[in-house]
């Protein structure tokens, strides 16, 4: 970053007043590959998730207009994972119309005075330079309201990478106030379980039409899905439309049932048309309070921070490992003996791990 | 193990002779869980990789007879990874007879003077108190042969320890002169992966009849296997053993080419009436022949040793990392926090690592 850092109480209060530029520049460093970046990303964080309580989420509404909170109780005091917010995975398969759906939703919530913010995972942005939402211009309205906050995908170089920084990115912007966060996926790769590790209600988008290999869709991603939901039924799609939601809806009749307690629905809907946008939202607010009341709401929140945290002791002690000058010599010279055949891999992992042992720390 | 153990130029000594009471002892060294058992084990794999060459391969056959060596070249010097022998995966849902079959096919072999191991991969038998295997009476024309050396499947808690100790016990038989080791796995979970991941070719075993639902096979185990195989093709079943064949003949053929130049082949056979057994062997060294000129044969042995010096330096990492006293102590600090969503997975993952690293090594 070439501009100016600012100070960690710079960042919290700016952050916490709804500062569209701070909130950006926090994801900037926890996107950066450097380690001061890293570790102060990590303290801001760290001091919102601390010192942010539900009293300060109301007043950082940037029209401080009063918002009903019907859809979700108060935040537990002196916990931060706030079951106030909701985040939701938007996948399905490459043509589904998951920008103008997500430009339509975005819309229909903050003409309700919803802070929105959109994010997205998608690992082949490095390559295609950002492709999926880098640009604005594909949500046009949307990122013009005040009450939206759209963020490219992170890049990186691996999935892994790349879905560590959106997750962190959730905590920053509902630090800001955007209680609802949509994050759209490439429906290719990995990208949709990635997803699902970090969001309270999964949203399937289908074409009018039937059969998921017509639809592209991977096998597993129906399974996940709470919601599914056939985008451009309008015009003389609604007939294919009607056919692909009787195929869903015969198809999540015949899936083992939730954890979560909950039947998945299949609704039809136009993001062109606004058609079926409020009924997909009444359906999330629905989905929100039974998981709530039945306590899987949290416990998959907890579910999914334990997820993380073996996540990232995993990453950070390979890192540890395989970056040690000690580990790297000795594995080059151990590695051609076991790739020959001369010595058995496991008598070579235990001389490996000697010398990780014996370094200085 | 309750029993004296030997010296390590004993246990040397020992199984390059083709003694099986010693051999089987190093086995069980192998197998146990005891870190000054484990040390033994490495040590012996070790010196028998290094000390071991081609021309100590021919005298350790109890008959001493001269067995034609026409299947495949001689070892390349130096090296202990040794394209002699050769490593079967025998795979199939449960009831299709994996037993009888490796009773037939191994009977074949002895019957031509050739050294066979039987081992397994199951991790259920801890469980199930070794089913598998475990009752030699249910190959007991091959358990009385004095070419024949069956080991039931290793017991431990995860699929991974009980590959690894697999994994190493090929190296031991090998050693003790069995060039053909039959690896069985039981046909639920992950044991198909595993044993792929330790084999030079895969064969399934089919039922008569059709379709993969009906069969009880598991996704991508089809396109695993090298060599299809419709068992108890006999009586007033040789009719739907023909459609078994058909049916996966044109599914094999749908599926993209492999790796190794190999197109994977489909036969029938009947352990029980001993027929299509020989072509069977005839059709394991047709593809070891052209796999062996194309050189897939030793590449793939290569990727399997960096595959497994990879996993064993995975493992031991996190023994080495949760293992830890610091970390424990730190980790039992920080997680309740982090499932209450009062701290970051990252930040506090960042703190553990710090322990980590701070230890007295």
């Amino acid at each position: 970053m070439s501009r100016r850092l600012h100070s960690i109480p710079e960042y919290i209060a700016g952050i916490r007043a709804g500062n569209r530029v701070v909130l950006g520049q926090a994801i900037t460093l926890v996107e950066s590959a450097r380690p001061e970046h890293q570790a102060l990303a990590q303290e801001i964080i760290g001091q919102l998730l601390v010192a942010g309580s539900s009293a300060s989420r109301s007043v950082n509404r940037p029209d401080d207009s009063v918002v009903p909170q019907n859809l979700t109780p108060k935040s537990v005091p002196g916990t931060q994972d706030n079951p106030q917010t909701t985040r939701i995975a938007i996948t399905g398969a490459p043509g589904v119309g998951k920008s103008t759906f997500i430009e339509a939703l975005g819309m229909y919530l903050v003409e309700q005075g919803e802070k929105v913010a959109v994010l997205a995972i998608d690992p082949t942005s490095s390559i295609s330079k950002g492709s999926i939402l880098g640009d604005k211009t594909r949500m046009e309205r949307l990122s013009a309201s005040d009450l939206a906050f759209i963020r490219p995908s992170p890049s990186g170089e691996s999935l892994g990478g790349v879905a560590r920084k959106t997750r962190e990115t959730i905590l920053l912007v509902e630090a800001a106030g955007y209680d609802t966060v949509l994050i759209e996926t490439v429906g290719v790769g990995q990208s949709e379980i990635a997803v699902h590790s970090m969001t309270d209600v999964f949203l399937l988008l289908l074409l009018p039409g039937a059969g998921d290999e017509l639809q592209g869709i991977k096998r597993g991603i129906v399974e996940m899905a709470d919601i599914l939901a056939v985008n451009k039924s309008d015009g003389d799609r609604v007939k294919s439309a009607n056919q692909a939601r009787a195929y869903y809806l015969n198809a999540t009749h015949l899936l083992p049932p939730k954890d979560s307690g909950w039947t998945p629905r299949v609704l039809a809907c136009s993001s062109q048309e606004n058609v079926g946008i409020s009924e997909l939202w009444n359906t999330v607010k629905e989905y929100k309070n039974l998981t709530l009341a039945n306590g899987f709401f949290m416990e998959n929140r907890r579910r999914q921070a334990h997820y993380w945290l073996q996540e990232a002791l995993d990453a950070g002690l390979k890192s540890a490992f395989f970056g040690d000058p000690a580990v790297q010599a000795r594995l080059a010279e151990l590695e051609p003996e076991v790739l020959a055949g001369r010595m058995s891999p496991f008598a070579a992992a235990a001389k490996v791990l000697g010398a990780f042992e014996r370094r200085e720390a």
